[in-house]
């Protein structure tokens, strides 16, 4: 065993992975933001069922309403998963009459993912659950999941960490004459030999991601399909964001935005790295997204709104005359921060019209960044943790200047 | 630029990347596969707006089944697509008035894809279509994607011998005392430097897949959630496939089935290596896995039911004394084939009970592996185009004996 990766051999058939007190803090969140709105929740998304069993599996898991009920897991796939709560399925029709010989009754109303779950997998557990009102538990999951519990909080600050030490080795990585691409693959191996897991989730239907971009000079302002930060045209048009195979020119900015998923729990940080000098126009706009992430660390709270944190990062890019290039130039995102975790787009999201308000336990990357014609993306990320003491803490630690590649 | 990589820059913002010849063959396929089941298809998944466009977008692409009739694309992002037949909007609710302005009917009966977006997604096209029976694209779009075009088939061809080239150097990658997730890294790294795009989509609710698997040691037999031929624990039990970190020892097999997506259409291959001479057994349910791929490649042709391969890849393992190590060994994979494109898991399925009947064009990746209990899994893997002329073209041309390591 490479003692870089977690052993969880050791455990390997056991159906939760959770301690109980863990397992019932998520339980215990997952019900109120239910509150009275249906008798059962029912859940087959990976992401979500990692939530509440600490593992993924093919099947689902059934929560009732009523907390003095056990979860029951209905599992398709692997086959030697044991605990006194699961029930073997080959399909799930077989799922109302295990309820029953387990003396629970068939809710009246359930709880599906109306949000990540296909309209036929929907449809097929309306027909199992024959006669029941439908509620929709993606809104329920992402408020849930939304406040990390101190042990998820740990999970991603290990995530950060591991994070940030690929990030120091990143001039080590660069040799002149590079693409962004061929600077890009070197960075995913030294991500995956630091313990990186490969894949990132991400939530919504015509999202995808790969393990991050690297972006340099005027390809940074090619608009992208996807609701990220940043674009960039892509190796192909089937897969059109980020990297190009443009050069890396001397004193152009180089832009890393490398997911971190060593636990499970993700983490975002970007920055910036230049072969030579960075132009002062260059280091202004990096100096601002450094002034932006300092004030929204500064301001949020819990009981912040998100909205006026964007305001916030907005009018600081205003007020530095950086406001046309800010979150791009040709198209601009509509947010400057998001929540990550299982997800790398959870709640709350930072944008003009954001209901969200902060909680403690909020996990959020900043990423006020800027795309400047002729030079390229400028800005950092970073993911924080809301804490009740009203701290912002920081978890992406690598230094925040346009870093030397020479 | 690196020449390795695809220069889809100067048709950056043109909205069909396809020729118009080319686009026509795609949406007569699915014309024909829709009917008249529905006066229009909408389709939003990623794949499938691939198909048809040759570029992915956030969005909707309109098809009137009237074939006299041109699609009509409705795009939220990019931003900067260019075309006679694109409609820029915000938000789908849009699309009704856009129709009308072009004085195209409203349809009575519309085809969503009801296996792949979410529940939501499909009620909110519905409500914009109200009124509009609701028909399924996605056994149109399964059906219409299984019978590959000749340029598709260059595609694929093009990924098969990057892939191939990837396959050759894996021995140049081993150092002894590696480990199967080092192993995999490095394999990782080549496959990108040799322009591998990385992402690789996967149908199904509960799919995930990074770049592939390395397997070596008991490891293979560990059951996964995710309907692949082998399993693996992995690194992490929120991702529960593949290597998990297993010292790759002398004399076992170590088996690689990394992907490979070089131009939005991929090849699936496996082979296996071994660093040291492999035990006699292992040799044998190799050989046995290339019998069956040359069998299968023999029997196979237009109008062969996929089930009957299925049959004559179990009956050659059980005359061979492998059955009951036959797709694994603690859990049995339920096919030993499937088709391969823009996704990894397309028609036809070479299953016991699949219904699917070869076709000309079909792309078909065949898999007859075994788990050997103290060895580990032993098998390969290739890739066929089904041509006209009755023969199985193989596009993944690596040596088929295990390959030393030494």
């Amino acid at each position: 065993m490479n003692p870089l990766f977690h052993d969880h051999h050791s455990s390997e058939a056991r159906m939760v992975l959770l301690t109980a007190d863990e397992q019932a803090l998520r339980l215990g969140r997952i019900r109120a933001a239910l509150g009275d709105t249906a008798e059962a929740v029912v859940l087959r998304d990976n992401a979500d069922i990692y939530y509440v069993c600490g593992r993924v599996f093919s099947g689902y898991v059934y929560i009732p309403a009523d907390a003095a009920l056990l979860p029951v897991y209905f599992v398709r796939r692997p086959n030697h998963l044991l605990g006194e709560d699961v029930e073997a399925i080959r399909k799930p029709e077989e799922i109302p009459a295990r309820l029953e010989a387990r003396g629970l009754p068939l809710p009246k109303s359930v709880a599906l993912e109306l949000g990540s779950v296909s309209y036929d997998g929907v449809e097929r557990l309306r027909h199992v659950f024959e006669g029941a009102a439908l509620a929709n538990a993606t809104p329920v999951m992402r408020k849930a999941r939304a406040v990390k519990t101190a042990f998820e909080q740990e999970l991603l600050r290990t995530s950060g960490a591991k994070h940030t030490r690929v990030y120091e080795i990143i001039p080590r990585l660069y040799r002149e004459g590079m693409t962004d691409i061929e600077l890009q693959i070197e960075i995913e191996r030294a991500s995956r030999l630091q313990g990186c897991l490969g894949q990132f989730r991400v939530a919504g239907d015509d999202m995808e991601l790969f393990m991050g971009n690297v972006l340099t000079g005027d390809n940074a302002d090619t608009p992208s399909p996807y609701d990220f930060a940043m674009g960039g045209a892509g190796l192909d048009p089937s897969i059109p964001v980020g990297a190009n195979g443009s050069l890396i020119e001397p004193h152009k900015p180089v832009m890393v935005d490398v997911n971190g998923n060593y636990t499970g729990y993700m983490t975002d940080m970007t920055r910036c790295y230049s072969d030579g000098e960075p132009d002062a126009r260059v280091r202004k706009a990096n100096e601002c997204s450094r002034a932006i992430c300092a004030a929204i660390a500064e301001a949020g709270r819990p009981g912040t709104e998100a909205k006026a944190l964007y305001d916030l990062a907005e009018t600081m890019a205003r007020e530095a005359g950086l406001k046309e290039y800010f979150m791009g130039c040709r198209s601009h995102a509509g947010f400057v921060g998001h929540g990550v975790g299982i997800e790398v787009n959870e709640a709350p999201v930072l944008a003009p019209r954001s209901r969200d308000v902060l909680e403690a336990g909020n996990v959020i990357a900043v990423e006020p960044k800027f795309v400047l014609p002729g030079y390229g993306a400028v800005g950092i990320e970073n993911t924080y943790i809301v804490r009740a003491d009203g701290a912002m803490e920081r978890i992406t630690c690598a230094p925040e200047d346009i870093v030397s590649l020479k």
